[in-house]
């Protein structure tokens, strides 16, 4: 990790959310863990509209404290590919509990579409078992190759 | 909840973090939570040293979205006292699980002190069981006298 400040506190919350207490760091995790994200272009494609900028703000944050990895995707000269690292993955199932409170906590969530609703309802339903199932997905697909810890080798299946 | 303009989407994590998503408001609650904090002033004496121009702000949001109550302090004329509502409550196992992650993935956790470390490493070994203990005792706490929806009667402990 690279700490260009000293930490406010040592209180391992405030540390966190140091990384990624902001409106737009779990959405960019979001998508790349339910949405198969991996290119910058995919991401701006949310219904959220992220910024460019804050999106390239955003992935250089997550890149230098370790939840992802950048690269060059050898199936496209010219793009970068992101990976999620063990670190990232280990964030899965608080995303997915950030979404349960908001399903019974915020009245807006009752309009999201039919398909959100029954994926979100089976991401509850599951519970950490499939959390756990969706983690080792995500590990064999993001972290494939990197057992050699040879990042730039990584040839992640899409 | 009062909703000044429109949701960015209508994924609930995206509306969750649009309630608490900024460095601050989970520290709020972490101290409301932990340290039983309940006045503007003991807010203000974190080691995080949040501003109080910052601080009555996210108070007013989190008030705004129903994660809090302020009401008089019956014991303190020029006070005011802020209670945890059901809402804010059923954060706490959240909260606790950003503190897992930022344990064993932010390397300065380590720099905590000694109580600090304790204090972390029994939140989670104690597991699932304890923090519902723990949020029993907050409803014990925060909740008290509220059962018949009269918010401003309601005379927490101290």
């Amino acid at each position: 990790m690279i700490r260009t400040k000293a930490p406010r506190s040592y209180c391992p919350i405030s540390l966190s959310l140091e990384v990624f207490g902001d409106t737009w760091s779990l959405l960019i995790l979001r998508d790349m863990m339910f949405a198969g994200k991996r290119h910058f272009r995919e991401m701006l494609q949310s219904d959220e509209q992220i910024s460019s900028n804050i999106l390239a703000d955003r992935l250089r944050v997550l890149t230098e404290h370790g939840l992802i990895t950048k690269a060059d995707d050898p199936s496209h000269k010219q793009k970068a590919i992101y990976s999620l690292t063990e670190n990232g993955i280990a964030l899965l199932p608080i995303l997915v509990q950030i979404g349960i409170w908001g399903r019974h906590h915020v009245p807006a969530s009752d309009e999201a579409n039919a398909d959100l609703k029954t994926f979100n309802r089976q991401l509850e339903l599951g519970g950490p078992a499939l959390w756990k199932r969706l983690m080792a997905a995500l590990r064999a697909t993001h972290l494939a190759g990197k057992a050699r810890s040879t990042p730039n080798s990584a040839r992640p299946a899409r």
